[in-house]
């Protein structure tokens, strides 16, 4: 094989940085995968937007069917986002025995296993490192250098925007709103951050992890998602009094049978490998019942990185081109595991007050939690300046979540607690 | 392909665990490869001495030729280490056109293109994975996730004796012998740690990385290694009082076309993601010129992690043989770079002094080094109790090392300093 030739549906962000790095760096990428690799058409909305980087003005087009009916391509890569076109794209390209490469989590999430179902009846590729954590090679890693483990557990911080702004509420003590502000500023959040504030787009990748790790169809509708929006600085001070830092978190973990997907502001113990992720970084903290415990880190998005795990899929595609085995490698997710039933979970959790600041309070308090059988771990109390309240934050012991929500339920009809809120803590 | 059979040289720690997987694992695994996977024949010293895994007696052999001149055996795995009867089985098996796998870094840093070479003419997989950091995908990341990126640099804490035995000295202030001890007790480090504490070790796995990296052959000769031997309580002292924390680690870097690879104890600031590697775990930092920075965590050895790179390796392999792709993965490292002359070599460093407590001292220090142009960017400085002596702790801002180096020799030669010492210091 001396050549293969590109199609890319879309020039945005990621569209324009692999184009720069296939430009840039076309001489190491040509010699590291033994063939000429020419960008053949783009597909753009608009032919005369101006762009960042150089490009023949011939080479882009408005029409997908350039590109997905032209007997050139061999290979596609789905940049343009959205669920519903994307979608249709990626499989007209696999109906053309064209292999596929997309960045796009939403769909992958939503339509994985059919399109990579398509993708194998047409000995296509579907590559897709670039939908979860861009530049960290997580979904390689668990189809390839962990797969002779039993994995048991993944906790992820895939959302970059959250833990921008919950490092920021943390480091600089900035409300909610005015973190989310400063993440908008810098580009790290969107105009409208829904998806990722209210733990979607955390969810949809934690999807796609579960398929990869556990094997199983996972649907989005299992996942229990909370985003963020409800916590507030005071959450951030007491945890980090009591040693811990507030994160959103995405757990998958399987157990007896049965499979717990959540995505949820969580406490980690301060010395927690994922504690420390900073800003718009991403991690992916992988327990192997063999292996034990490890971490994946790094940019979770941006142009270079994703545009890295693009181009990567690029070249293993390549490669298998050239040994004519592309499609072998499709991975479908095709065991059953029921989600967890709610009755089975249990967990430290978090628990944040305040309350009139009365001799006896907290004691009644600990006995409420004694008579539950709850036992705490840590707890801290503070009077609230200028008021007659007091602030108190307690961490239990491991405990059946229904058990604990009853209890605390209990306790905010207490005539002493102001008002009171909860969060789950991992274990260290 | 029904089966495939396999050889395994040696049955200590490493090969216990490798058993130990394929059969606790074996109806997960032969689902995942499609085939079935039968051990063979095993290597050992001595064929009456028991094991901690069940295996067929009948199943061991003290002659290797029953395993490398078996017609009936695909893959021989390689666990026996040290170089040379190692280098010869391997040969032989390669030359008779079984696959291979090891997890031999000694071998692999010295011999390792040499066998790679001998694979490709054979048409035969050698896969290596857990010759460096067991138990995280490191070798597989650079060849395949991160192929896409030019490497920069590498920051590797690649040995887990001497990051326990530092962790050790940092939490719990013990001395260098008393953390070493605790090291051999817990069997962290050999009765004889020469290699490992003289950074040998970790000088012969940076030697691999670099050259699945940068795609150079480095010779472990070109690596400036230096050991932990003579790092004191109190240079762990001082630089925490400066923010940093001390590790031995492995650093690779390519640069106008040289390349520096070195091992040394050396200061990484409190915030870095390897400051916080502890204990025996291990970690890869790496940096690509358009992906940034991204970090890979794990257990960096032991009888499990070290089982899973094995079996791992072993999947591909497989998969390879089905596909019948096999020896078309191999990876030789190919360019030509010179090592870096010291006289480029920039840095920050730290220098730990004793000195006279009286007037004037400090400023008799500060303006040697302001004298030859090296600017500080912290001072530390405490009576040393007991005594008319003081401590003094500084860290310079980036300078040339030969400067550094001269500065350092008048510094010491000062009627004032008593004993002075100095440590490179990485980069934030």
């Amino acid at each position: 094989m001396d050549k293969v030739s590109i199609g890319l549906l879309g020039f945005g962000t990621v569209g324009t940085g692999v184009v720069r790095l296939l430009t840039r760096d076309r001489e190491r990428l040509e010699e590291r995968s033994g063939c000429k690799i020419e960008l053949e058409k783009v597909l753009v909305r608009n032919k005369n937007r101006p762009r960042k980087v150089l490009i023949d003005n011939r080479k882009l087009t408005t029409d997908a069917e350039e590109i997905l009916d032209n007997p050139k391509i061999d290979i596609v890569i789905e940049l343009i986002g959205g669920v519903n076109r994307a979608y249709r794209y990626i499989l007209h390209a696999l109906r053309n025995k064209k292999n596929v490469i997309t960045a796009n989590k939403d769909l992958m999430a939503e339509h994985g296993r059919e399109l990579l179902l398509e993708a194998k009846k047409n000995r296509c590729d579907l590559y897709y490192e670039a939908s979860v954590a861009g530049g960290i090679p997580i979904l390689r890693s668990l189809t390839d250098s962990l797969s002779a483990d039993r994995i048991e557990k993944m906790i992820g911080i895939v959302n970059g925007t959250t833990n921008y702004i919950l490092s920021k509420m943390s480091h600089e003590g900035l409300s909610y709103d005015k973190a989310l502000a400063s993440a908008q500023a810098l580009g790290f959040a969107e105009a409208d951050p829904t998806s990722d504030v209210e733990g979607l787009d955390a969810a949809r990748k934690m999807v796609i992890l579960s398929h990869l790790a556990y094997s199983i169809p996972v649907r989005l509708e299992d996942v229990k998602i909370t985003g963020i929006t409800d916590i507030a600085s005071e959450d951030i001070f007491y945890a980090h009094k009591l040693g811990f830092t507030i994160k959103l978190v995405g757990v998958a973990e399987v157990n007896h049978g049965d499979i717990d997907v959540r995505v949820e502001p969580t406490l980690l113990p301060d010395g927690h490998p994922l504690a420390s992720v900073e800003d718009e970084n991403n991690a992916i903290y992988v327990y192997g019942s063999t292996l034990g415990e490890t971490m994946f880190y790094g940019p979770g998005a941006g142009e270079g990185p994703t545009a890295i795990s693009v181009v990567s899929d690029l070249l293993s595609i390549i490669q298998n081109i050239s040994l004519g085995v592309t499609g072998n490698h499709i991975f479908l997710p095709d065991k059953e595991l029921h989600p967890r039933s709610d009755s089975l979970v249990e967990s430290r959790f978090f628990v944040r007050l305040s309350v009139k600041d009365s001799p006896g309070t907290l004691s009644k308090l600990t006995e409420l939690f004694k008579e539950q059988g709850i036992s705490l771990e840590k707890v801290y109390q503070e009077p609230i300046p200028g008021g007659e309240n007091a602030g108190i934050a307690i961490v239990t012991h491991t405990t059946k979540k229904i058990l604990f929500e009853k209890t605390f339920d209990t306790l905010k009809k207490l005539g002493v607690v102001l008002n009171a809120k909860y969060l789950r803590v991992e274990r260290g």
